[in-house]
């Protein structure tokens, strides 16, 4: 059915607005802190004509940045290179030179006031040095000056440390824009500045398995992943992205997405610079089913100022980046904890073969506990085959339950009995995950428990998971056993256990439905957006009439109406609707209409409507409401009442939201978020999310409304976030009606800002 | 306003039916595993004459259990001691000696197979032993039969350990209600059957500060709580209440909240014996301030039922509970780790001096994500004043952020200036907590910050929180120093401190406001009751006309109305209850009037009214509904729709339950529960807790509606299921109309069903 209906969506292209005039679309929309956009980005490597862009002008693809010899230079050289004790910059050589000597990377002082710098040929400018660098790590205080100096030399990466830029303030934001211009025009890619050495501590090279790869906008925020390492958790890279003045967090998603020792990538984000390069970076690691898990501040108005005084970046709407997260798989956890538990578990655990959780544990209480948070979070324990429950009682005394959650009394998990039960509960097909709960550890049961777990878990692609509760943690069992384990998952809580499973079951089963909404994106103009245009007031709120001219423009069903301008005309108006009427005063600044006395509904005669005409106009005058006539409406039969409107996202630019009308979106606040582009799954999957959408499916004896009508004006509304962008500052149907399956939606009410 | 109307409530005693015949009263709630019920316990010790109760026959005191000789016998009898290797008693007897020399006790093993155990003295029974001891260790397979020997030595307490009671099912449920006869009749006090030796366990006694008390019905559930001892948190008892056949969570409960050692009560609970004893030794807490932490198993269907097959015990609806907990103050959490933090704060920090918390970090990063967490949370940073911010900027340099959370930048606290910092932040008196969340350990700055805090804690009495974020656990600075403080409290995530800090400060805020509603309950009948007991018919749904007078009889509103029985007779009460009418349908089994046509509104006329009963009259035929009559009702202005209720939990009898009419109660269950007695407050704060209540402040220009009526409709709903018990198993008005402010509320409909 929908197919069928997008069909007037589909011509008439733009190629010329877009890219030929290299005009700036008036609907792009750019961070504060990036003074290129998109536009300037994309050109840099590949020449206009070539970038494929979608109906609003933004990219529908990113290159990768190559970031191979930025991660692993050849040869770096440190530009204000000190050895004098005292000195801030003496600590920072001494530990580059270090990892220099670890890596066998080339290390170059440069300082022009210094011959030697602890021992080395120190240079007075990077042009003098025998070798062009991969790698400038800049400890100077202005940056800038040196940027040129850098691209004459051919150096490809640089690393700026000075602070005092966007985070600052105003000033600091435009000195951040004359740097990030300067190293635009020199074609050298810049991390910072305000960032750090992270990117080039001591990372552990003894640790096999696939690795996680991390990105932080803050270098004590990321401390305790990159710490994983010293429980036996691989890491590869990691990102401090700092003020993010060139390389933003875009680039290192994309680049770990495309590396093939990263088993997921971990992020702690304050903010971003664009949101559609996020986008397409979060679409890449979707494409290449690489897991990607990320804290990001911003849940409320207090934090997201924070965060800004922090970075320097926007936070964004919190609910539009959590949706665009959601459509793109990214998984959103609010602690650092469940950021460490969830990337590493994601990182190392092999694809599912089943979405069942088995529970096993010494006590009957710590399964019931286990299993109710478990079941509440939307986990699902199956019941155990008969056959198999039989097997487990050839170990398990018969009074305990195995049916799952397994309570296996604890003495069979002591002695060869333990081994048993784990390798037939892992054989269960119904089983995807083990996972055991040791909430206290008893050594002559919890100690063989452990190292069974460890060797079970050698012998099968299933995820085995452990609880180690107690409070304590220098247990051997943990610290050595479970932990000397890469092929067992330790958590120290129930909770970031079950996060961490969740998050595991929902990648595998987003990552293995995912299309690419980029792939599907309206590349050409539809018929729509010249009728459209023409209706296009700018600086203006449309009339209630023109708004709904707007809508059916785009071919979204509104009641068959007449704007009149006498009594006469509105019972002539009245006939052609045809009867019961609604009758509503109209005019462009008219918002409230309901409080104002300036509807009248279920109008049955021409006498009514001569009346109602009298009234309506009267009323107006005496509010100071200027009218531009009265809409006689055509009166539509009862459906569920819901709201879809577009607004601007500072990050993401126009996005559509739907909600069920009335209590629910006034008092509740009940709305989904769809962030363009995206396609009819995520426009049903908006639905689904709404806490009230039983309504669309019959309460109360009302039939099933249809969705699929709703689903088509959702995407309707879409297309003209898309091709109105910025010109269409807000539009707000309210309510749209949702007949009974099969009989469409109309759009009762709407309202229209124009840019 | 209230009060004035209450005074219908309030004469007519009814003591005879509730205490002088005996009679079971057909409302007073038994769990399944209880034979007794509360009659039976509570005429153990005081006669029934003297227990103080309220109108539905329900214990409104109950007398603290003195558990001091249980915790700390002077003597011990072991029935089935042994010292035979390889014998389970064996290891039991052993732990029990070791235990009795530690707290110097005497202990006697009994065992007529025996004449010495380890070389003491063994004697056959307990009646032969040298002195009456206060405590007889039941390591027999079959307690019952020496319950009556113990009874006859005067033994005050038991512990049995045998398995195979109410946990295996409806034999082992009738074996254990047969334990519980014979333990009533003996006297004695016992714990379990099916409980361990967790509370003879060896307790640190080198920890000092309040300490917490535990309860829980697992020991494996128990244990880490127990070994926060390794972590220097003091704990003073342990009480593993297994079966409940007679001494129950709500003994310990009550006990411990009398305990001066006591700072807070933990217990994790996956079912109660009975709800009343619950709610009466949390209202003792409450009065007493004592904190109350509580896992509660039974979020889910799945946990709910794990649960009873662990225990045997009934777990009630989730909401139930949840609201019972909500009304004494009871902080319920669903983690053993939230569990041991929330306790371990609550126990040790003293009485807050101001709500407003200050966040203190190293990095900009770290203040913003914590703030954000925290204030999604609900809890509250206030802006420091900017004499103190100016205070701060002596040691902290300018361009970082103070106003809080409170941005150091790290150099500071990695010398003296560290110490000043602290101690301005905790000068000041927006402050009552200060937290430090320490993401990454860096030790020149991280070492010398946990002792300056460790040291700044000594000197205050506000609660110093830190946040050691390091996932490793074992460096000094954590180990040593911060867990070597007890006036420090030490979290590793966030979200646990977040947790604690929220529930210490909740806890003072009720605790201070604390009334107990056992005070102010019914101890009489209301007038009311006659009238509404005329009204009920055993085992049958009333009909809408008799539900509204059971209504009208607790002077609850309804419309005008009259049943009719004729067309004129319509016509003639149309006139008298005043048109606009509403006509329905009236019979004793008839639900869903609205889906089967059975109701019309705005009538106007007389013909409209004669028309409209022909109409009913026939629908009814057509549907073979038995009709009694036509209800011929006034109409009622608009207002907001409500449902207020009452339901039978399983485990605290009649609840009343709120609602927002339509939409909230029927797609989101947005309800809010009483468990009686409760007074005003807590019937609004039941309004405050509706996910929707911001309908009743009005919302688009509707006037706030008369929340005070709604109130006073919620208590004398609370009166009737009090005083009617039993009797009445359900009650459903919807909707109660609550009109404008000062216009009070109308029950348009109501549904009755007696037992």
């Amino acid at each position: 059915m929908l197919g069928s209906t997008h069909g007037t969506l589909t011509t008439h292209s733009r190629p010329a607005r877009v890219v030929a005039c290299g005009e700036q679309p008036p609907h792009t929309v750019h961070s504060m802190t990036d003074p290129r956009g998109d536009a300037g980005r994309l050109g840099d490597g590949s020449g206009d004509g070539a970038v494929d862009r979608d109906v609003s002008g933004r990219p529908l693809s990113a290159p990768v940045p190559d970031l191979d010899r930025f991660f692993r230079p050849e040869s770096v050289a440190v530009i204000g290179a000190s050895d004098s004790e005292g000195r801030p910059n003496t600590g920072i050589t001494r530990q580059l030179i270090a990892w220099a000597e670890r890596v066998g990377a080339r290390l170059h002082p440069v300082n022009p006031g210094r011959a030697q710098v602890f021992g080395r040929a120190c240079h007075a400018t990077v042009g003098e040095l025998p070798e062009a660098v991969d790698l400038a790590v800049l400890l100077v205080g202005e940056p800038l000056p040196v940027i040129e100096q850098l691209a004459e030399a051919k150096v490809k990466f640089a690393v700026a440390f000075a602070s005092g830029f966007a985070e600052t303030g105003a000033d600091g934001a435009a000195a951040q824009a004359r740097l990030a211009e300067a190293v635009e025009r020199s074609g050298l890619r810049l991390l910072g500045p305000n960032t750090n050495l992270n990117a080039f501590e001591k990372f552990r090279d003894d640790l096999d398995g696939p690795a996680i790869a991390l990105i932080t906008q803050s270098g004590h925020q990321g401390r305790p992943v990159f710490t994983l390492q010293e429980l036996g958790i691989r890491l590869s890279h990691w990102a401090p992205t700092g003020n993010e003045a060139d390389l933003e967090t875009a680039d290192f998603l994309s680049y770990f997405a495309t590396r093939p020792e990263v088993g997921a990538i971990a992020a702690y984000v304050e903010g971003l610079k664009d949101g559609r390069s996020f986008l397409l970076a979060a679409d890449r690691a979707a494409r290449n089913k690489v897991p990607v898990v990320v804290v990001k501040v911003g849940r409320t108005e207090t934090g997201a100022r924070t965060a800004a005084s922090h970075t320097g970046k926007l936070t964004g709407a919190d609910e539009v980046v959590d949706a665009a997260m959601r459509q793109f798989g990214v998984i959103r956890v609010d602690g650092l904890d469940e950021l460490q538990d969830t990337a590493a578990l994601l990182a190392r655990a092999r694809k599912p073969t089943a979405e069942g959780i088995a529970v096993c544990s010494i006590s009957g209480g710590t399964g019931a506990h286990f299993s109710d948070l478990a079941t509440a979070a939307g986990l699902r324990l199956p019941t155990l085959s008969d056959a198999k429950q039989a097997e487990l009682h050839q170990w398990i005394p018969d009074y305990l339950n195995v049916a799952n959650p397994i309570d296996n009394g604890g003495h069979p998990v002591g002695d060869w009995r333990g081994r048993k039960i784990l390798d037939a509960i892992l054989a269960d097909p119904s089983v995807g995950v083990l996972i055991c709960p040791i909430t206290g550890p008893f050594p002559p049961m919890s100690d063989r428990l452990a190292q069974d777990l460890v060797d079970a878990a050698e012998q099968t692609d299933k995820p085995v998971c452990v609880v180690w509760g107690s409070p304590v943690g220098t247990e051997d069992a943990y610290r050595r056993t479970l932990l000397g384990s890469s092929r067992v998952a330790t958590f120290r809580t129930f909770a970031n256990c079950i996060t961490a499973v969740r998050a595991y079951l929902d990648h595998h089963r987003f990552a293995a439905g995912y299309r690419s909404p980029f792939d599907e994106a309206p590349r050409v103009l539809s018929p729509s957006f010249r009728k459209a245009q023409a209706l296009m007031r700018p600086g203006e709120q449309l009339s209630e009439h023109a708004a709904k001219q707007l809508l059916r423009a785009y071919g979204i069903r509104v009641p068959r109406e007449q704007l009149v301008t006498s009594a006469a005309a509105a019972v002539r108006a009245a006939s052609l609707v045809g009867y019961p009427v609604v009758m509503k005063g109209s005019g462009p600044q008219l918002a409230h209409k309901t409080e104002l006395g300036l509807v009248k509904v279920g109008l049955t005669s021409a006498s009514q409507v001569r009346d109602a005409y009298r009234e309506l106009t009267e009323i107006a005058r005496y509010e100071g409401v200027p009218l531009d006539g009265v809409l006689v409406c055509q009166m539509v039969e009862r459906g569920v009442e819901m709201v879809v409107g577009v607004t601007h996202d500072t990050l993401f630019g126009p996005t559509v939201s739907v909600g069920l009308g009335g209590v629910l979106v006034e008092v509740l606040r009940d709305i989904a978020v769809g962030v363009p582009p995206f396609g009819e799954d995520r426009a049903r999957a908006m639905l689904g999310e709404l806490r009230g959408h039983a309504l669309l499916e019959g309460v109360r004896g009302a039939p099933p409304a249809d969705v699929d009508a709703l689903v088509e004006v959702v995407l309707r509304v879409e297309r003209m976030a898309l091709e109105l962008g910025g010109e269409l500052a807000e539009l707000d149907i309210n309510p749209l009606v949702v007949l009974p399956r099969g009989q469409g939606a109309v759009a009762l009410d709407a309202l229209a800002v124009c840019h």
